[in-house]
């Protein structure tokens, strides 16, 4: 049996369930995906009491047989960041164990997009697609990430914009590059949604200790620092009951 | 202190640190906003070693202030199913809290709606606006539900679609009587997107034991027989990997 187990956020928002799992299964742990923690490793080895083999990228992508293969002799836990199947890495491992004839089970546990639309206070129903702002690089500048902001927009609806990950760095893209590029993608498309004055939702390290949400403009948010993970939302008009949320929720 | 403390979706998916948290705590448990969980409860309150008063819905929705006063004076914690902070219920708990000037802190925990779409194969990207199927009355037959279906159809996005909560009969909107609204709403609005062929995906007890997902079409639902929790999802045209994935996760 396969088992992919969700870790959820914080280091220990590991379910019940999941610990009983994992107590009887070889251990792996996939830190591509997320952004990666050594304490959150550490105390889970500490917790089952035995040691987590961590995946590397090379692993998950080229290795995905040889993992499952495993699980066709013992029970094998591949333990994910969040709430596992997001990531197409872990489609794969499905896909792949469904080839060889092998069972798999999901356990959820926390997620940070849950975690996220929740904690904005803003209603999960008036959410459009989610979309997310890549790391730029010389040759590689996309701006179609705005496509789906304005089709939001458009249809009265709150944009949650993910920002991509640096594992090597523990961090996420940092605020000021991202606002950037919605600037730039603006400045491209000419839809007039992206604006100084444009109101943003910084939401950073939701559901750990150093959890901070910042209700704010385009214009400040383009010198805002931040460390870890970060996650903006591009609010429509918010109803009474979303402004006294936020309004309860955000710390500015 | 208020916290919020997210219990998950299975009986067994509390988290250790809300497990932390819970064993100093006076106990509430929410039940409202959910599918009543009596074994559940008798497990949590097993692992805590100590009572959960029951919350009806009048004293969350009339007695918030009631609640909420109380932790001024100790440490009180309310669990909820799922994740938190998606129900305005919970909302309104945080407001009330701010008013009083009582500091709050939400617990995540394993969320229905990240575990459906998970469990879909189905890209988290290409999903758009959730909406949900009520239950109709009398006087009460509503069939705006379709115009997100209609919006993100035309947006190339997967609609999640909820039905709703009958906490009393612990299931949700039985599937036929979701497809009867879907087929009358057609009916209304006649954008041809709900025909005897749309394949949609049934997604019963995702994250239990009893899970199930069903790949079928809108005639064969018409009949469908499920009990406890079931989620729809109306797909658009699927990717590849999509494809791959759904196979690899859907037992029909």
């Amino acid at each position: 049996m396969l088992f992919l187990v969700g870790t959820g956020i914080a280091y220990n928002d590991i379910p019940m369930r999941a610990i009983e799992v994992c107590k009887r299964c070889t251990l792996y742990a996939e830190i591509y995906t997320s952004i990666s923690d050594e304490a959150k490793m550490k105390y889970l080895s500490d917790l089952f009491g035995k040691e987590i083999k961590i995946l590397s990228r090379e692993d998950m992508e080229e290795g995905a047989k040889e993992i499952v293969a495993k699980a066709a002799k013992a029970d094998i836990a591949i333990l994910v960041a969040g709430d596992p199947l997001m990531a197409t890495t872990h489609k794969i491992l499905i896909i792949e164990a469904k080839k060889q004839g092998i069972s798999t089970q999901i356990l959820h546990a926390s997620s940070a997009i849950s975690a996220v639309i929740g904690e904005s206070g803003l209603d999960f129903y008036k959410f459009g697609a989610i979309c997310t702002i890549p790391k730029w690089h010389d040759n590689y500048k996309p701006v179609s990430f705005y496509e789906k902001i304005e089709r939001n927009f458009s249809s009265n609806l709150h944009s949650l914009v993910l920002l991509e990950n640096s594992p090597e760095k523990g961090s996420t893209l940092p605020v000021p590059d991202a606002i950037m590029e919605l600037e730039a993608a603006e400045s491209h498309y000419k839809k007039g949604i992206i604006g100084e004055s444009t109101k943003i939702f910084i939401m950073q390290n939701i559901g750990l200790p150093s959890q901070k949400i910042v209700a704010t403009t385009i214009k400040a948010a383009r010198s805002h620092r931040s460390e870890g993970v970060a996650t903006i939302i591009i609010p429509v008009k918010l109803s009474e009951i979303e402004e006294e949320a936020v309004k309860s929720l955000t710390v500015v």
